[in-house]
């Protein structure tokens, strides 16, 4: 029961540059709006929020954007990360599918996260920005950006939704710790917090929230930008490491995926093992089926409309179209706070769109349950977020089993739960529950999307 | 600021045996005594414990020993790990030195001690053993073992000091979800527990009596062993796979240490990166310092005696030389669990003895202050344990520059801090003590130790 299966590169194999999806979809995303006008906006649009190196990478169409060589200086600390095959998981499920899955836990923040953290970190240190704002919901993004910016001398501040910084007091010591500040969200600090908590003293808070306030925040001072953590092309670009080395790795192991499983939230995750193996297809190569898995309490790609909306509740971001719930929808309070967000990243959303993946949602004991069948079998204690990926990994596998079919199952594992370790604590003692979102309140967000003629 | 120096073997560079510097040394280390005749043990006597192969390693005497292979299997779900030059931390302190770090926190449980949970489990597996036994203090031992036998099929009960039980509860959860179960010492389930509770019903507990506890549990059932997770000759023989690849990383950097440092508990991670290098000193090798880092609040090595004493509490272990505390002595609470211990390893006390290391003991809150200065340069939070280890890899790169002298500096980071983020709250919010143990407690245990003719 010890087999241990992994595909190591060495170092000179960390990517050399970053994997541009647009450069082989056979029709480009809509564009971004600026809420004013509703015209497409441009790259001085967005300048107060982000370097102007970030902003080119948002509207690039070559194929491959280098990797700045300090930004893979920094990456090889902990990449290229671990490709593993889950023989023993396998044998657990008695399936005749191949799995192997990504390990993303490995970085010092624990997820995927610092993959798009450092060269975030890096462009803006290198524009002579000071200081970065962001907002972080279960705080993995929160503690990435706050490690990047102590590795190249960035004041990070970081607006942490509120029901999350009184529950997670761990992951903001992890940022403190790193040198960033961190402010529960709603706040006072902000006009879009102050408007909030006028309405609702004791709001929980929201990722779309404390977007709004870190924008606010940013947009004040030509010193300080904006950093976000999932839904942008830059960021998702940047994750596609991930997608590349497990290209190389599966090399290795004589082996293709015909499965990718990945857990969306913002979408970074999934794009970031996806992307790579969805180019290659869109450029000849062999198809591969492509699996989303979203909560159940949180579905954008399954229950959202595909439609222009706001990344954040005050309006102060511009237009994109994607799958959302409307930006003034709160999911429940589910564990897996990475995945509680109204939207889905504009690729990710363009790419369902085109039938080119599919998705599916899952309520969070199952997912839970997945895990910890998981943790026994392969001695890795996964996110809750990345339980999600674990699930529809194992669904995949009993379908092979149920087929008589041997297929290869990819899935990105994005990080470990050592700091959700509450929810296992919540499950084992048969609290979690199956939260449902309140269907009147989506359909209320959903009829409040703006109007937008067709661009 | 963003450069990274880091040393990572392939998968072929698994040690294939472990190193036991029993070989190597001038004389042996007295030998350990049976409590009831004061004489020397025999293998039979240790065999309601133990397998019989961990036993033969306990006492042997060939320099290698060959690790058998699904052990290895499982090591290379990690290992080799990593070894760092330190060159951010370097900058910050303007030293000459140059400072590399064994970096022990990538394992599944976060810390070096899979490196021995995994042969134990193994052994136990092969010798027909169903379940084990053991104690943990801070979580990191019986996490591992927990992980350890969830891999082979092993049942795993853990003792957990009481007073670590009530505050880290995801340590706890984190055993359990690798399926093991975890019960607060002292318990009703032993007569050791009970008799503690008799005159203390809410005794805090301590590593001694939860030993105790595991101990007279293992002994009591044919298909039940004991697993120790440090100061056993077997433990630290495992450990060496540490300072093994360390050595062949340092042979990769065109470099070789002036001074090795490590912390030092029970004495296993410290003799993991020791040993090796001593060994090749010992065999005409290059002198390298080696310096030991004790918590000033425990300081076996620095306070204790030279003397044969108790493992436990309830005295039911056989005898070791040992530099102790005495085996009544309770140690404050501070937050470095994985260095409560009223004893120091057979080994390493019997090469402080031999003059062939050194020591030093250092209170809580400057090991933190070092901790956070090395977490904010170098990007991985250390467990408090290991900022020992970073404190006095710092003082004697503080000493080079004070002396204009630029040595080579190699500590082990044996474990990250992700599971001791209250540590850290604590620190930031400044109630971190520098605690003081009981000088009349001190006394009293010392001259508790038992009588011993020479053996």
């Amino acid at each position: 029961m010890s087999e241990t299966v992994k595909y190591l590169l060495d170092e000179t194999h960390i990517p050399k540059y970053w994997y541009n999806l647009a450069a082989d979809l056979p029709a480009a995303a809509p564009p971004v709006l600026h809420p004013g006008t509703m015209q497409p906006v441009g790259p001085d649009d967005l300048a107060p929020l982000f370097p102007m190196e970030l902003i080119m990478q948002e509207v690039a169409t070559e194929r491959e954007i280098p990797i700045p060589e300090p930004v893979r200086e920094v990456y090889r600390q902990w990449r290229p990360s671990p490709l593993f095959r889950a023989r023993r998981l396998e044998k657990v499920l008695q399936t005749p599918a191949k799995i192997y899955y990504k390990y993303e836990g490995v970085s010092p923040a624990g997820s995927h996260k610092p993959n798009t953290a450092v060269p975030q970190a890096f462009y803006n240190k290198q524009a002579g920005v000071k200081r970065l704002v962001t907002e972080t919901g279960a705080g993995q993004w929160g503690s990435s950006l706050a490690f990047a910016g102590a590795l190249f001398g960035l004041e990070v501040k970081v607006f942490m939704v509120r029901v999350s910084y009184n529950q997670k007091p761990y992951r903001r010591a992890l940022m403190e710790t790193y040198g960033a500040s961190c402010t529960p969200s709603p706040s006072n600090e902000t006009q879009a917090g102050k408007a909030i908590l006028a309405q609702r003293a004791e709001h929980p808070g929201s990722l779309g929230i404390a977007i709004s306030e870190a924008v606010e925040i940013a947009a004040q001072r030509d010193d300080t930008k904006y950093a976000l953590g999932s839904v942008l092309n830059h960021v998702l670009l940047h994750q596609t490491v991930v997608g590349q080395e497990a290209m190389a790795q599966m090399d290795m192991a004589g082996d293709y995926p015909d499965v990718i499983v990945g857990c969306t939230g913002g979408g970074s995750n999934f794009a970031g093992i996806v992307f790579p193996f969805l180019g290659a297809q869109l450029r000849g190569g062999k198809k591969v089926r492509i699996v989303a898995v979203e909560p159940a309490a949180c579905p954008s790609l399954t229950r959202g409309q595909y439609a222009y909306d706001f990344g954040d509740t005050a309006h102060l971001t511009p237009l994109t179209k994607m799958h959302t719930l409307g930006s003034t929808f709160t999911p429940p309070g589910f564990h897996a706070g990475g995945l509680r967000y109204h939207g889905m990243a504009p690729l990710v959303s363009h790419i369902k769109q085109l039938g080119l993946i599919e998705a599916v949602a899952y309520h969070q004991t199952t997912c839970f349950d997945a895990g910890v069948m998981f943790a026994r079998a392969e001695g890795i204690l996964p996110a809750p977020e990345a339980n999600h990926a674990v699930k529809g990994a194992i669904d995949e596998a009993l379908k092979c089993k149920a087929e008589g079919k041997s297929r290869t199952i990819l899935f990105n594992l994005c990080g470990h739960g050592h700091f959700d370790m509450q929810a296992y604590i919540d499950y084992f003692g048969g609290k979690l529950q199956d939260l449902e979102y309140d269907e009147a309140e989506l359909a209320m967000a959903l009829a409040g999307l703006p109007s937008v003629k067709a661009a």
